[in-house]
């Protein structure tokens, strides 16, 4: 079978899928993903092997070693998987719940239902557990996947795919509701996203390279951030002990994740007392400064920030500091170089933690915490599909409720329109 | 200027506007509109005066006498956009509203602020009433707006625009809130349709033609619905005296709108005493019918119905009737020739009542009443922007809180990721 029928073949079993699993009742669903985080454990050692043959290949291809740590399956990280899994079946279902069902003057019953997108396509790199983790969201929200993972991982996704695949022989969910591109051809991610009648959403997760090239080819609409350049804004009124701790964690607590903190920004009528503090905590952890003229005028040692670094997402224990002469250029700053992502402000000025709040238009916005609680398992939605920054449909980080749209469903008695 | 530079002045002043719109406050953007209300009325003379010209323009190339009609504005008309500008005035302004605020177990208080979108798009062609009624749903959603109407209606456009323009100079609202394409040059679709930095969202509204040429162009995200192939489903248990008058009112009560029935699914076991009472309603209201095999065996005088029937989208007096031996057959009928838009069961069954309501997944579903109903003042929502069959978003009538996003805010007191 060529690629374009193999896909085509995977978008309409999906499509069928879909169209079942939308009523699939929540009991059959969360006791499927439980046997599934039952069966990855007891798999253990097979998930291991085959991803040993693809450690040895990205050996053999020189891969970097994050790469290669972020493609390693062990016992502690498929028991990791199998807790997703059963935390995912822990969180309420979506589907069927209806909001605001209201009475029309003339007695019609207006309400909104839930319902799932239907297939969604996920496009993603490197790590392993994104197969299980997608597939699962997708099932508890009552939708039906295709996954696509990156060809170094191909042996290690299509064997937790298998497994989760075999789970749903055994129950009343159609098998079509979890599809897996065994082909690592290139070709298969044009094909699928062509693929507009059978495929209602398509999440792309990796690098920024990987991303524009799926929104530039893709007729499905694509919910995705390209990057991640956060920021922290110390406000003059701010507490400088928070301050130092918050900014810390938000650089270097994981500084190659999309809300870490890339740019620092500064009052100045604080930068004299709070930078030197920072600058001594930054050291300690091995973070590089790159500063702004003023930024240099109190940490003389530093290197001179250029245009290019207020852009830069480094994804890394660089962080670039500019100091700033009031909130308002704080925000301006932040509306021309940020990515709609995530910004935090650390005050105890009542009036300006809400014009940051209210002003600030990226996807999270934080008063007083760090950047990192961007993050869909600590904000509460239980589990993370991705994060947006594109506003249409959802705007930061994707639960399962982000996975699903509503229906309007009206009872009536024989009305009609005059 | 060329019109590249041209459209994309208008999108930057749009999007400087978008800025500073988000955060006026509800009584300016409401006493804003009840302006532009009185000023529409007070000028109408000359609207109707350069409404003239687009009509004299109209009858020169020959348009038909429909479209001619849906161009005409006359003083009740002006009077209907006013209080149309008027009642948009009256509704809930959705920005601003913070749904869920929880608790996380670490002190941070979570929640969603409802946002604009920033910059709306719209394409439209005829009714130049759609120049106030878009104009002031993205006003009150706090989104700038750029309009682009059919150059049939050029110049009524431009004076309706040009009035509510004038408004915003004697306010607190940016004057880059409401634009308009002044040009008739296609070529400035295609430019507009360019603009991924400056438009958040395109709302194409018109015929097919229309609405799939800006899909195909359009590098930002597309709210629309291509066609309205609404079905009424007559079970077997349905009132005959309610099946009859719920399904002359959704074919004939205004047959040229997408939410008026294309075709009438009816269950066979009450075709033989359904069909001859309905086909007698239908005749006197001038509807022609087109049947299955089965219904032509009840009625044998109407024309029979080829499968390019069951596709299609009439907006006239014309209906597409099939005798199924189900709810099951009536379902996957729908959703083979379906359009996602709206379908109704006529029944006295409460498990078919369900079972269609949660099965059938169009946007609107509706029991015991006329699909007519699928229209956003009906369902309550005030407004109407237009109608999604897209899932992602919106699906369903679009009103104000349709034209919005949340993003996520965070009060913290110094919380740190661990």
């Amino acid at each position: 079978m060529d690629i374009k029928a193999q896909v085509t073949e995977t978008g309409n079993e999906a499509r069928k899928a879909a169209g079942l699993l939308a009523n699939i009742s929540t009991t059959v669903k969360n006791r499927a993903l439980l046997k599934m985080a039952e069966v990855l454990v007891k798999e253990s050692e097979h998930i291991i092997s085959e991803n040993a043959r693809d450690l040895e290949y990205a050996r053999d291809k020189g891969l970097s070693g994050a790469m290669i740590d972020r493609l390693t399956l062990n016992e502690a990280a498929i028991q990791g998987m199998a807790d997703g899994l059963a935390e995912i079946a822990a969180l309420p279902d979506p589907v069927g719940e209806i909001t605001g069902m209201r009475k029309r003057p003339n007695g019609l019953l207006v309400g909104k239902k839930r319902i799932p997108l239907g297939v969604i396509g996920i496009i993603y790199e490197s790590r392993p557990n994104v197969t299980a983790d997608a597939a699962a969201l997708c099932l508890k929200s009552g939708n039906a996947v295709i996954l696509r993972g990156g060809s170094e991982a191909i042996n290690s996704n299509l064997a937790i795919a298998r497994i989760l695949q075999g789970v749903l022989k055994e129950t009343s969910i159609p098998e079509g509701a979890i599809q897996i591109i065994s082909t690592t051809d290139r070709d298969a991610v044009n094909e699928m996203l062509k693929l507009e009648e059978h495929i209602d959403l398509i999440i792309p997760r990796g690098g920024e390279g990987l991303i524009r090239a799926v929104v530039s080819m893709s007729r499905i609409p694509v919910l995705k951030h390209y990057k991640g350049v956060c920021h922290v804004f110390v406000d003059e009124s701010a507490d400088i002990n928070m301050a130092v701790t918050i900014s810390l964690n938000a650089k270097a607590q994981r500084p190659g994740v999309c809300n870490a903190m890339e740019t620092l920004l500064v009052h100045r009528n604080i930068a004299g007392r709070f930078l030197p503090a920072m600058a001594e905590k930054f050291r300690e952890a091995g973070v590089t400064l790159k500063g702004c003229d003023k930024t240099s005028a109190i940490l003389p040692d530093i290197e001179k920030a250029t245009e290019a670094d207020w852009y830069e997402e480094y994804l890394d224990l660089i962080l670039a500091v500019q100091v700033v002469d009031s909130i308002d250029e704080a925000m301006a700053h932040i509306e021309k170089y940020g990515s709609l992502h995530t910004e935090a402000i650390v005050t105890s000025d009542y009036k300006n933690s809400q014009r940051f709040l209210n002003e600030v238009n990226s996807s999270t916005v934080l008063v007083n915490a760090s950047t990192r609680f961007s993050d869909g398992f600590e904000l509460g939605l239980g589990a993370e599909m991705g994060i947006s920054t594109t506003k249409l449909h959802a705007f930061g980080p994707m639960g399962l409720e982000e996975l699903t749209t509503t229906k309007f469903i009206i009872y009536g008695d024989g009305q009609i329109r005059t």
